[in-house]
């Protein structure tokens, strides 16, 4: 038998599925503890009017396998958004088919498609085998730049200063 | 005389002096090379019904002294929108009049209101001076993310494979 995969838009049915997708990647990054469930915050984030995200999702033989989730940033210099990757995750059993390369695929068609003059994502400074597989798919690593971040209460805070 | 600070949404008749200020800003980071002068595209990412970013004007006695450019990104393990701090730039003739402060105050004021769980921004690691000043203003540091990018004609390279 042939294994199938496919990778198609998220529908608002998918959601239970995300938010499950959502958690075991925050899982495997060690980081459950900044997760929050709130199905119908994420059903209006990414279904409502104005949606901020958008998810791709990877079925293999009709399984849902991984998904993506990015959104649109801009470049004031080159006049052209950029997409931008938040989130990657292939499920551990459907590791090593390439499904990860296909949902990067994707993600540079529909970039080509929104003109789109960068394809953009966060990668950890220690973890080599991603960095190695994102070079090899012709990224560059910007080695100078930090995030820096404004988080939680500390923005009211600097607000009403 | 009392100097007057005043920091506003832009507005279209703004477009000319936002398309010279990001010009500054490419000039003071000597990044001119990346930028491409397109008064419509960015009248309509701006303005457009669907825009991609939004800017706040600061004026120091009715003269334009500076600008903010940000977007809003979203983090799926908080169900909420970040706002993304693209562009920050003062003139240098007004500079150390707590200009640059009053337009992260105003961005941090959005962010509150529109219930966004970060402020992010990326800043170069050897920049010290603005990194004490970020410091200072109560954010944090991420030194173990780098940013990873696929550009241009290496986006359809990799789609297309």
């Amino acid at each position: 038998m042939v294994s199938s995969l496919q990778i198609r838009a998220a529908q608002p049915a998918d959601l239970p599925e995300i938010l499950t997708l959502i958690r075991e990647l925050a899982s495997f990054e060690e980081l459950e503890h900044q997760v929050v469930e709130d199905p119908d915050l994420l059903n209006e984030h990414l279904f409502g009017p104005q949606p901020y995200a958008s998810v791709q999702i990877a079925e293999w033989d009709g399984t849902i396998a991984g998904y993506v989730l990015y959104f649109m940033t801009y470049s004031s210099f080159r006049k052209q958004p950029s997409l931008y990757l938040e989130d990657l995750f292939v499920r551990p059993r459907f590791r090593r088919q390439g499904i990860a390369t296909a949902l990067l695929q994707q993600l540079a068609a529909i970039a080509t498609e929104r003109q789109c003059g960068r394809v953009e994502w966060a990668v950890l400074d220690w973890n080599q085998r991603a960095i190695d597989f994102y070079e090899g798919l012709g990224a560059k690593l910007l080695p100078d730049w930090r995030i820096c971040r404004l988080e939680g209460a500390a923005i009211g805070n600097f607000a009403g200063r």
